[in-house]
This record gives structure tokens, C-alpha cells and sequence, in this order.
């Protein structure tokens, strides 16, 4: 008799954003003449930039001739993708890497569920609330929890309460733990990390002999120079940390799929007997057996964002979406909304007008205002109360969107 | 402290290709001038039909404008290229299946890998000796296995041994089984199952209530009429069987990246407390919380592989490697060589000359004939003596190849 992995049964409500999708999807179908903005799912808008759409088009010619033709790449990624990464991404951050070290994947969404597989059930798992829910809900789907209490907190994860209080900064845990999610500039709520909070936590995880899963997803759209791109910026931080990044909102490609993840050869973790064990070697294992590569074209068009043209491009867009997000920030401080983030990173995280909950919110933004947003809740407990706007659309539309919104909650 | 999963030391060995791989560029590097010829790894050599290609750019140019720019897709797949899949691959069958029932991934190694994590640890799993070393593999790595005896079974896994003497055809497991690896055409064999006797396989996971996980990655090579190309073609297969197939061989998209899943909605598996799961609402939960879709160009190429020029297309591609296959089997037996497969299958199974081991006639054909194909033994215990020569390649390398073999093992 075949069983079914029962965890799955503990996960609350469907995935996030399939939720906000069902729901957008019931108000437009009975409302075909409304003009929605989505602001919602955090989805770039515009197009790929010439220089990326240039070099996938050569990746597929290189594949419609036989003389210029490529099967199974390197599960790993092809090197010249990695060691040009390396090269731009990272040494002028002054991070040195092996290209053994580096693994590009599909996407930072795949990785940083996948990096599961390498670790023991045993291990204590902190994470951030609110946050991305990839992190809670893979490790729910693993067995890693037991079932959630009421407010949506899953027995044995350690939730790092992340609110005005603490300016959105998450203390370090009190209890011993094993795994540590932290991202930065974060997911929601757009506040970035300076060097001396990272430092802290690379200090703690290194005491602790804890495993840092650092997700830099959004470090293109750092603003202020003092804020690390990378972990590996701190000392430290090779002996426990891996990284992913991702070329989603970097470079307009969460319809190409294209990411990477960073384990460096120094970070250790042990046997139950007390062996350190490479992480990076145990990475390698799993993708080589699970996983078979990314396509080669969209490796050339990853190839492409570090050209000097690409790079040029690829930061205008961000900018773009940057300015966005100064428009969304400044209207609704200006109306009296108290928000956060978008310095940093492209979202606006606010607390909902009126002290609406955050579906509530959600719901009246979408029927009020046909403007899509994401309900802090979401997120985490801790997230109720909030909402999340992102800076991904046209200014046209952004701007729309700060009208329609200012018109009902404005001026308070 | 962070501790790994230690069921990956378990693994004996590093994958079977990567291994591959490192003696080959050991050989390759040693002996610069060796005109090598690899009929290894399994890996695709005819160029992207010009139907897929354009389709593919199309998707690109769609990308670098705003108006039809696409950004995240549906996590299982558009459904113009899941509509497609069904109209143009299954219906013709026989087979009818749901939008909802198939999905669209980065691959078949991957779906057929990670299938695991909706299943719990408790089941028992039956694998086919030889086999892709993929299932074998994951299931050791998620901890459903003890340690590996001398010749290479791991402990708690059944395995189905498919030898000469039952035609490489397994029989059914006289223990309790929960999950039933099943792939046929097969690799490495080349055999192909007929309805009758997939039917005793349908007929024993009813009864037993067990899960088939069936890969028809090879599918595209039969080319007997009587061979079904699909699991669903037998009837009671949507209650017992989950289907994975593959744009690699079919298509040439070994370095593009597309598969499909097919989880029937009404194929149950059970808590321990005896209800009945939808299998197809797990894996959902499991590729929208772990998985982004895939490449929105990418989708456009492998919807093109079912346009009438694609159909003909590719079909000329898939012909052209099975007369290398008829080549190498009949260039093999007409020299006194006993072989297997080619008919259905890109895939020449042939027992060593001289009863040399798997590993030992891999290094001799390397070094003296500069040839590469894939020591049986690879594909677990009961392939030892046995090696696979893959029919992808030039016609003139087939060739060459072909002499190089006859020239030192013919003639006996």
C-alpha cells in the first residue's frame, strides 16, 4: 500500500502567491472591464534588455547547427558562466571564489527548497517572520515541523519575529539552532542588512557551528553604498554560509529562469558521530543526480547581463524599478501612510490603513481600487497587519496605482 | 550544530556519467590526438529541428518587448503547451487526460527524482537490475535504503534482476512492494514492453496498491505497431501509475531542458490511517512550493515539436538514429557479438567479448579503440558483463565506431 508523505497534509493554506492568483482571477472574471494593476506577486514587467535577448538567440543557433551543438551541459553550470559570475558579480565585492564553488540552477526558488535534501531531519530551523514562505513551507513538506498552532506557527521551527519594534531586525535565537534563513535586502519587507548585523550573525552561526542559508535575491537593487551584496562580504562567512542569488529581478528573468547558489569548499557540517562532512561536495552529489543542468541558451543569456553593455541595461531597468519604488514610498508617507522599505529593494512594506488585517486589506484594495497587492500575513503571523506593495510595473501604471490607492486612504 | 544527511555517504560510487566523464577527459587529456567517438552517455548529437529553433526565437523576441513580455508562468506549465501534449501525444492513444493532470517541467531526471518527496519514507520500493541509476540513487539519498552489500544492492531496496535468462524482462515481486519503478522502452536494455505484459504490472499495483512510476522517456523510438508508447493505454493504469516523459531524446533537448509529468487525478495513495490522497494535489503543493516553471521560450520550442513540421521533423531525426542503431546491431551480431534493444530504442545492449567485467571492456574500448559507451555494471548488479552503446551519433562516426569494435572483438 503506497503512503503518502503526510507532512504535506500540515501546510495550512495553499502556496501564496497560487492564492493571490485564485482570488485576482475571481474578481477580473466577474469584473472582465476593470483595469487591474498587480503590484502584487513581485514579478518584473519589463522586457529583457538587447544585449541578453542578443546572446539567447545565438545560444539557439549554436543548437540548430550540428558544428556549434550542445547536449547535457555540466549539471553544475557551464564554467564559462560561472567564472565570468565570479569575475563581476563577485570580485569587485572583493569575494574570491572556486568555480567549483558556484552551482547555477533554474532558479533561487528550486535552490534554496532543494538545499533541504542535504541537511538532517534533526536539525533546528530558524527562520524569520514574516518572510518568503518557500523557507517554512519546505521544511514543513520535509518533516521538519509539526503541525501549526493557530497563528499559523508550525510546532519545533524557531520563528524570528521581525516588526516595528525591532525595526524589523530579527534577534538572535535564544535556543539552539542549526539552520539560520536570513535575506537580505528582504523579502517583504525591503530592509536591507548593514556589515556589522551580518557580522553578527556570521559571529553566531560560526559559535554555534549553525549553517547560514543567506538568499541575496534582491542585491541588485541595493542604493547605499555601506549595504554587503554578498554574505561572504563578512568575514567568516565561507566557514557557514551558502548563498543564493538569482537572476529573476536582477536581469528580468523570472520568465527565463536562471539562478545560482554558492557553497563554498570551507563550510563543513557533521555526522551525527561529529565528522565534518563538505556541504559543497554533498551539493554537487544532489544536483548531479536530481538535477541535470539549465538550458544552454538561457546560460548564454545569463553569460550576456555581465557583457559591458548588459551590465549597463540591466541597471537601468533597476533603476527604473527604483524609481518606482521612491514613488510608492514618498506618496504614501506623504499621505500619512507609515511605510517601509524600497531603498533597498523593491518592495514597500506598510502597515494597512485603518488597522485592517491584511487579507481584508487585500481584498478591499483589489475590489476598491483594482490594485493587487500581497497580504503581510502571507508572509508570517508577525506580518499581519502589513501589506506589501512592489515597484515591478510601469511608472504609468505605478502611478495609477498611488492615485487609486491615496483616493480612499489618503490624507489621514 | 548543522548535520548533514547521511544517507548521501551511503552511495557507493559518484553518478554513473559524471564518472564517466572524469575517465574520459583523463584519457582524452593524456592522448590529445585520439579521434574519440562517444557513444556513452546517452546524449542527443543531430542539431534542433528548424521548426523547434524558430519557435524557440520567437519566444525570445516575445521577451524583449513590453507588449509581450511574460514573466513568471504557471508553476505546472502553460496550458497551451499542456493542451498541446495531450491532443497531439496522448490522445492519439486513445489516452484522454485533464489540463490538470500533466506537468511541465525542467526535465524528466528531475521529475523522476524529486516524485519522492510526496511519498513517505515507509515505502517499499521495487527497482529493475540494470536500470537508470537515477531511482536507485534518489532513493538512497532520501533514506529509504540501509547500506550497500558487496555487490552493490543496498539493503531494504527490491531489486527486480532483468537478465538474460528472463528475456530482461523482470518478474513480479514476491514481497509487498508500495512504489514500482518501471522504464520502456528501457534503458540501458533497449527492451520494449508489450500491452500484455504491462498489463500484469497495472493488474499487480491494483491489487497491491501500489504506485508504477513509469518513464517513457524512450517512448519516441518504438517502432513496432503493437508496443504501447504510453502506461495509460493499458486500462486501470490512471488508478496505479504516474507517467514521466521527456523533449530530450524526442526532440534533441538534452541542452534545452523540458519533460512532463502525468499524475491522473484519480490515482490515490494513503495516510497511515488508511484515507485515500490525491497524489496529483501533492505534487501540485509540491511543484508550486518548490519549482518556478520553465523557460517561457523553452515552452514555445517544445509546443513547436508537435506542429505539423515539427511532428515531421523530429520524426526524421528519430529515424536517422535508428538506423544507427540497426547498424550497430546488426554490425555487432553479424560479427558473432551477442545484443540486445535497437529496435525500439536508441539503446544497444550487448554482453562483453571475451566475459571481460563492465568496467574493464569500458577502459579497453577507451583506450584501444577510442570508443565510449557505458560499462552494464553502471546500471546496477546485473549488468556486470554486460555494456551499452548508445545510437546517437554521426552516421559516420556509427560507422567508424562500428570498425574500430569489429576490428579487435569481431569474428568470433
Amino acid at each position: 500500500m503506497a503512503r503518502v508523505n503526510e507532512n504535506y497534509l500540515k501546510l495550512k493554506a495553499g502556496y501564496l502567491f497560487p492564492e493571490i492568483g485564485r482570488r485576482v482571477k475571481a474578481f477580473a472574471d466577474a469584473n472582465p472591464d476593470a483595469k487591474l494593476i498587480r503590484l502584487g506577486i513581485g514579478d518584473v514587467t519589463e522586457p529583457l534588455v538587447p544585449a541578453v535577448t542578443r546572446a539567447f538567440h545565438s545560444g539557439i543557433d549554436a543548437l540548430g547547427k550540428a558544428e556549434t551543438f550542445h547536449g547535457y551541459g555540466p549539471e553544475q553550470g557551464y564554467e564559462w558562466l560561472i567564472n565570468t559570475i565570479i569575475e563581476k558579480a563577485y570580485n569587485p565585492l572583493g569575494v574570491e571564489l572556486k568555480t567549483k564553488e558556484v552551482f547555477v540552477s533554474d532558479g533561487s526558488k528550486c535552490d534554496s527548497a532543494n538545499i533541504l535534501d542535504i541537511f538532517d531531519l534533526s536539525n533546528k530551523v530558524a527562520i524569520c517572520d514574516p518572510v518568503y514562505p518557500v523557507y517554512n513551507d519546505t521544511n514543513v513538506m520535509v518533516g521538519r515541523s509539526g503541525e501549526a498552532d493557530e497563528q499559523g506557527y508550525y510546532e519545533g521551527i524557531v520563528y524570528m519575529p521581525c516588526t516595528l519594534e525591532n525595526d524589523f531586525t530579527p534577534a538572535l535565537p535564544t535556543e539552539k539552532v542549526d539552520i539560520i534563513y536570513l535575506c537580505y535586502p528582504n523579502n517583504p519587507t525591503g530592509i536591507a542588512a548593514t556589515k556589522e548585523q551580518l557580522k553578527v550573525w556570521v559571529d553566531f552561526a560560526i559559535a554555534n557551528e549553525a549553517v547560514i542559508l543567506f538568499d541575496a535575491a534582491y542585491e541588485a537593487f541595493i542604493s547605499e553604498p555601506d549595504i554587503p551584496h554578498s554574505i561572504y562580504e563578512i568575514e567568516g562567512a565561507k566557514q557557514c554560509a551558502i548563498e543564493f542569488r538569482s537572476f529573476s529581478k536582477t536581469a528580468g528573468f523570472t520568465g527565463v529562469r536562471c539562478g545560482l547558489t554558492v557553497v563554498p569548499e570551507d563550510l563543513m557540517a557533521k555526522t551525527a558521530s561529529g565528522e565534518n562532512i563538505s556541504l559543497n561536495t554533498l551539493w554537487n552529489r544532489r544536483q548531479s543526480t536530481k538535477f541535470n543542468g539549465v538550458s544552454y541558451p538561457v546560460q548564454k543569456a545569463a553569460a550576456a547581463v555581465y557583457s559591458d553593455y548588459g551590465l549597463e541595461q540591466v541597471k537601468k531597468v533597476v533603476a527604473y524599478y527604483m524609481e518606482n519604488a521612491r514613488l510608492i514610498r514618498e506618496g504614501l508617507q506623504g499621505a500619512g501612510i507609515t511605510c517601509f522599505g524600497g531603498v533597498n529593494a523593491p518592495y514597500i512594506w506598510l502597515k494597512t490603513p485603518g488597522n485592517l488585517g491584511s487579507w481584508e486589506f487585500f481584498d478591499k484594495l483589489l475590489q476598491e481600487c483594482h490594485v493587487v497587492g500581497t497580504p503581510g500575513s502571507g508572509f508570517g503571523p508577525s506580518g499581519e497587519g502589513y501589506f506589501r506593495l512592489s515597484a515591478f510595473g510601469s511608472r504609468e501604471n505605478v502611478e495609477e496605482a498611488i492615485k487609486r490607492f491615496l483616493s480612499k486612504w489618503g490624507n489621514k
